[in-house]
């Protein structure tokens, strides 16, 4: 073994996994490869031979050989990329897509590996963004409102169709024989940690994220369960596991196989799984209370830590040691960010747009904010509400829709695209301010995801509309890097690696340079604009105007 | 003379002149032949030689050599193009866009062909559609307002920009010296009917309509004219006269000089001048209760007949005998209609439908048609309010803003490009039930203008929004068709014309065939998306919600 010391962070995302190495000491990121999935996201018809078996609309599926072979073709790749020598990696953190989940024997194997079911759709790995369970989970909300579940104010009073007992209530229900035959039902990263390590050690924040658990309550009772499905009365005893590790927990040391798989020596400590998004948060070098990390993608996932359980209208969850050990993990989201850009783009940018952006070699969403950006707050006359995919924090309502307001036949594209971002931005002030109101402080933000880096723009909007400094986070892999720093975390100090997250996180991460910082005369515009932007929201979001869901039941009635 | 009588209408637009001959036996248009203005709107600076005389913006202005060039080219094109005697042309009528006006000497000459005003903006004619004279508009509201002046009520409460005593007072304000040199003010249609027979003969119905006359009231007092401006007391003593003859009236023969321009016989009967929307009324085949005419176009026009006068909200006026002998003349409006649609296509639609439009060979708006022919009512699931040019019927309220409501990632263009179709029949609706609920029937409707013809969908959709049987008037030229038809009316029977404007539309006017009848199970669903429409119709045109006053209000003042 030489002097250097370096942890292995490998990050399952929706379409890749991507092996990360990083220098423990300083957080150098000294190599990067990533494997794209083979069969990526199975959503028109399973990767088997012969008569093809076709998914219904909602399904999104995985094939879990896609992850073992991101193991041992990403690994390999990255540690020949920066060359490292093996014995140099002191220890291994995997985030993963949550919840991801998947029915298998006792001894690990999936379910749709087995030639019985290869051909049956609920026995393969569910992905979090599969929508089918839709059902399950109005009948699971349902019967937790009607017996008063405690459980149920820790998710902001709804739990929602991407989390674990919705997608088992459908395995359950469509595939009785499946679900019999599961000896397990586990989470992707849970699943995937055992594969590294031989045997399970579940994580607590996928746990109690997606399937109601808490440490202090466990799962829902068996009553609870009954009461969904008679047959599923002892889902935790007999295919679960109340055993569940904190983050930053060791789950194990690597077997000899899967050190073969990845070409590392055997018993190099693994962390428990960790959720993609939270990882982030170390990873963005935040790892105490005042600071909110926002992962901004498509949609927006806001993490904050606290040292208490208080109750915040329309979060997504609050788990202890969901995301660093020893705090609680706030977690809230804006179910459309990115995705209403990129829906701006594609379907409601004219010809000429396309054209002059195309010519210059740059995006389209380049071009706007181009044209955007000399605006002044309000300049535009527009405001919109961010609802194109519904609104998780704080209403928890997909049903709610887009809404746009105070166009004139001098309303320009780039005018929209302002005030679609600015409409995210109060989104996101609304979010904070519920947080608050629980006495929950947010002083500073840290952003990290695909879009804060690409727009400027954007983020001196979203300073200017919260009135908060938005920083950068350093590394534009802050879930593999994250991820890194937990495997540092489980290596420990005496092994060269650090004792707590904390430490960890000194050393390995920093934030980019450039801070937006709110400027005072465009606050007081976004404080006039918030406040219109509020009252529309109460108006369509809280039942006193019903015409969003008015217009979404006439649609579905006329289509039927 | 030969036996063959025909009638000539000139049909003065904003960016033409047309002459259209019509055979006052059957209705058969002989031919038609048009002028392009050579100075079409003026509105970015003066067509005068030397250093140039900008505009400043909300400007219109143009030059009343264009109106005679119109004369002197349209009508020998058409005789010659139509091998028409012009032996044969018993009467003559005209229609003229309103209000535009213009000061001019005693003996009608235009102040702005006098040298000494040639660079002068306010001696010029002012188009219908310059709005600098916003500022005079509010003043007159206040003080009409202020002084409980009885004649609001006829114009729904409110006077526009456009209307006559905003433009004298901005001449008067701005350039006092062309109102002190002005003799006369006169619409434009007056004007060049002046032209034509050599003396002055002004229409009740532009005077009704656009400046505050009644036969039974007159014009507002010299009180009152005072109270805007000392100068202006006396403006109708000075500059106008009282002497106003109804729709229909003969104004006089046609003098040896305009004879000369045309290639016309001197002495034939001229008819007083005619409001371009409302001589298509008759020249849609209406001349009673019961059916509204809707001139369709950039924005939308609706005149209904009626037997007495009552209080409407909102309407444009009331004028009597404004439209036909005998009748009052109703007029409500859309401000935004086609104008929208041109906006959403020029504006919000992507390539892809721009290079499938070219390369099919059709316009935009007919792949958006029919994209969105196939849907149901409320399958988008969308809603919008039409204002994005304000409203003005029945709100009368140019700060009001378009609103799209319900959007989501599945929204497409065709979506939209339907909703706001739609939103523009709501529109309609609401006018209808403004007339029907001050005791005023309407049974059918008669759609004439350049968009009815072109969108069989939109009046598809506006038959079973509004619960009405459409109509199109049979000419695609209701407007000259109409001023023919007054033509042959002045000759009257023994001339080879008619008596009476009914008479002339019985035999001269026809409907097309296709008439659209609403479908039953369109118009419950449009009842409910009517539902809607009217609650947020209310909610932010009638003051409870004020964001779009609030977001032009922030706009206005960010824009200093």
């Amino acid at each position: 073994m030489s002097n250097r010391k370096v942890a292995l962070g490998i990050d399952f995302g929706t379409e890749s996994g991507r092996a990360l190495l990083v220098d423990v000491t300083d957080g150098h990121e000294v190599a990067t490869a990533v494997f794209d999935y083979e069969n990526g996201v199975i959503d028109e018809a399973l990767p088997v031979e012969g008569e093809p078996v076709r998914l219904d609309p909602e399904w999104a599926l995985q094939d879990p050989e896609d992850y073992l072979k991101a193991l041992k073709v990403a690994v390999p790749a990255a540690l020949k990329a920066g060359g490292v020598d093996p014995d140099d990696v002191i220890g291994i953190g995997i985030d993963f897509t949550s919840c991801t989940m998947l029915p298998t024997t006792a001894d690990g194997t999936p379910l749709c590996m087995l030639p019985e079911f290869r051909r049956t759709p609920n026995a393969w790995v569910k992905l979090w963004k599969h929508h089918a369970s839709q059902p399950e989970a109005d009948r699971i909300n349902e019967a937790a409102r009607a017996r008063q579940e405690p459980w149920l104010a820790r998710y902001g009073g709804k739990i929602s169709s991407e989390w674990f007992f919705s997608k088992v209530l459908q395995i359950l229900g469509e595939s009785p024989e499946v679900y019999e035959a599961a000896d397990v039902l586990i989470e992707g990263g849970d699943w995937l940690v055992w594969q590294l390590v031989g045997e399970q050690h579940r994580n607590a924040s996928t746990t109690g994220y997606k399937a109601m658990w808490s440490r202090q309550d466990g799962f829902p009772s068996p009553d609870f369960f009954e009461a969904l499905d008679p047959r599923m009365r002892n889902v935790i005893a007999e295919k679960m596991t109340e055993d569940i590790y904190p983050i930053g927990a060791k789950a194990g040391g690597l077997t000899e196989r899967a050190a073969g798989w990845m070409g590392l020596r055997p018993g190099i400590p693994v962390a428990v799984a960790n959720m993609d998004a939270h990882v982030s948060v170390p990873g963005s070098s935040v790892t105490g209370p005042g600071r909110m990390v926002m992962i901004m993608g498509t949609s927006t996932c806001h993490i904050l830590l606290g040292e208490s359980e208080q109750p915040v209208e329309g979060i997504c969850g609050v788990v202890h040691e969901g995301v660093v050990p020893g705090m609680y993990g706030y977690e809230a989201g804006q179910s459309g960010v990115g995705d209403i850009f990129g829906w701006f783009v594609d379907h409601a940018v004219p010809p000429e747009y396309h054209e002059d952006a195309d010519r210059r070699g740059i995006s389209v969403h380049k071009l706007l904010e181009e044209k955007a950006a000399g605006q002044k707050p309000g300049e535009h006359g527009l405001l919109a509400l961010d609802w194109w995919n519904g609104n998780r924090s704080v209403l928890v309502d997909g049903d709610l829709s887009g809404l746009l307001i105070g166009a004139t036949l001098s309303t320009r594209a780039e005018d929209i695209y302002r005030a679609l971002i600015e409409a995210t931005a109060y989104g996101t002030r609304v979010i904070i301010e519920a947080f608050e109101e629980n006495g929950i402080a947010i002083n500073e933000i840290v952003a990290s995801g695909g879009l804060p880096e690409r727009n400027p723009m954007m983020m001196q909007i979203y300073a200017d509309v919260t009135g908060r400094a938005f920083k950068l986070a350093g590394s534009n892999l802050a879930g593999a890097l994250g991820s890194a720093m937990f495997g540092a975390v489980v290596a420990g100090a005496a092994q060269g690696g650090y004792d707590t997250i904390q430490e960890a996180a000194l050393k390995m991460t920093r934030l980019k340079g450039r801070v937006y910082e709110p400027v005072a005369d465009n606050q007081a515009v976004y404080d006039l604009l918030y406040a219109e932007y509020l009252r529309l929201y109460n108006l369509f979001g809280r039942g006193k105007n019903q015409v969003m869901k008015t217009l979404k039941a006439i649609r579905n009635k006329v289509r039927e």
